[in-house]
């Protein structure tokens, strides 16, 4: 099988991410995005935006608008799918995400601000029994004891390919709407209060039972970008980087709120731009 | 004699510069920005610009025009005034100008990409006969032979200043359509080769003459960063600058190309915007 090769992948669609997509597509290097369902859904909330230069009193949603005509010009793809995983591989890296994979030379995370309340109990058990991503770590699970915990609707088609996998299955979903779920999985409208055990996941604590469970997955809007690349230096939750917007990792650059403060259209623009030219002299330099 | 005072002074008036002094003005600190005659005319020539988000293929005219009409909702007070030097005094700075002084708490220096091509010795002779400042050194040469190289048209009022005080001078215009010189002054159309002298200042070579000095003065559009604030750390010729924009100067700090590259105006807008809060914040702690 082959699977799309690009110069740079952009982690994140929102104003950090389109920028450094301009730059990295006006320096002619393959680019393509991958962004969530609904590009910078914080932009498009704002009222008004005073301190962007050049644009005097703009609402967010006109703002946004123009970020994503000025992507469009330059026929920039974005794709709205939740990447799982990158791994590096040599040279390149590879790119994962539901049930499909692309491969490319530099990486640039604008996922924003990442900031989920762990459960408590979580960060230990991550990898020991508590995974972020069906599709990657299911097929460990069949004929086992799962619940999986969704804090976006998108968690609904994770939640049935494991059904068709696991023994036991449970669904903790902690939004409105709830969709089209499998007959075999049982449904807990129960918030979760805490992960069990010590060397492995032992159970699931909610607010009215303790469910014993062999794997629990949770699926959250995004994921802490730490979880997505393996090795990837933070400081205070954000991740760290130069002034050329490099991170520990050569070739991974990253911009915008998932940086740290402030969190400000301006910085993250700035930034973008930077860690997509920095992106595009790592090719240069290479070749 | 009372001084006008500021929370922050903006030390230029393009991209970063703008960019600064709307976060302060919105974060109600007084600001000032001083500027040369024109604000940004590198961005005035630029045919168009593609990566600065939210704009697509807009004339350097028209987004400077648009950054100035920000500028002016916010009814930010720009001065055409170029600064001759900063003294730190207690917790204030002293920023000097032309005859006069205004006092402020923090200092955002946005002065743009400061390059200048030294002449051989002008580095070494800097304070040991070489000034960049008429108004600040000239009474030291009183009844003495001074020049004064020109690469403005600015440098007209400092020659005519120093006329009044210099025994003889002599002035190397080094651009065109020169204005009314005081009659005492005798015009050198050549161009500088060097400066002589060891422990001081003792000659200035031309192409065709060697003109034996107490002083020089040279006078080009914008002070090296360096010569404006006494202590301020560079490397590779940029103002070292942490994440936060601040210098190693408590209260200064820097934003733009002065910085280093890339010099871009994403880059530059970005890292006014964070240098402007990151200002803010400085005065809010100490309050």
């Amino acid at each position: 099988m082959e699977f799309p090769q690009y110069d740079i992948v952009v982690i994140g669609c929102g104003p950090a991410g389109l920028s450094a997509a301009i730059n990295t597509t006006i320096r002619n290097k393959k680019t393509v995005v991958f962004g969530g369902d609904f590009c910078s859904p914080k932009l498009h909330r704002a009222p008004h935006i005073n301190n962007y230069l050049g644009f005097w009193n703009i609402t967010g949603e006109e703002l946004r608008n123009k970020y994503l005509h000025h992507v469009q010009q330059l026929g920039i793809k974005v794709e709205q799918q939740k990447i799982d995983n990158i791994f590096p591989s040599g040279d390149t890296f590879n790119v994962v995400f539901k049930g499909n994979m692309v491969i490319c030379k530099a990486i640039i995370i604008a996922v924003g601000l990442q900031n989920p309340k762990f459960l408590p109990g979580e960060e230990e058990l991550l990898g020991k029994g508590v995974s972020y991503c069906a599709t990657c770590d299911g097929p460990l699970y069949r004929g086992k004891k799962v619940a999986l915990i969704g804090f976006t609707k998108e968690a609904e088609e994770d939640v049935n390919y494991l059904a068709d996998i696991a023994e036991q299955i449970v669904y903790l979903p902690l939004y409105e709407g709830l969709g089209d779920i499998n007959k075999k999985v049982r449904l807990l409208k129960e918030k979760p209060k805490s992960l069990l055990g010590k060397e492995r996941l032992q159970a699931l604590e909610t607010e009215g039972e303790t469910l014993e469970l062999d794997g629990l997955f949770i699926i959250r809007d995004n994921i802490p970008p730490a979880q997505l690349l393996q090795g990837l230096e933070l400081k205070q939750n954000a991740i760290v980087v130069d002034r050329k917007m490099a991170t520990n990792i050569p070739g991974v650059f990253a911009a915008g709120d998932c940086t740290g403060p402030p969190y400000q259209l301006a910085k993250a623009v700035g930034e973008g731009a930077v860690a997509g030219l920095s992106a595009a002299g790592f090719l240069d330099e290479r070749n």
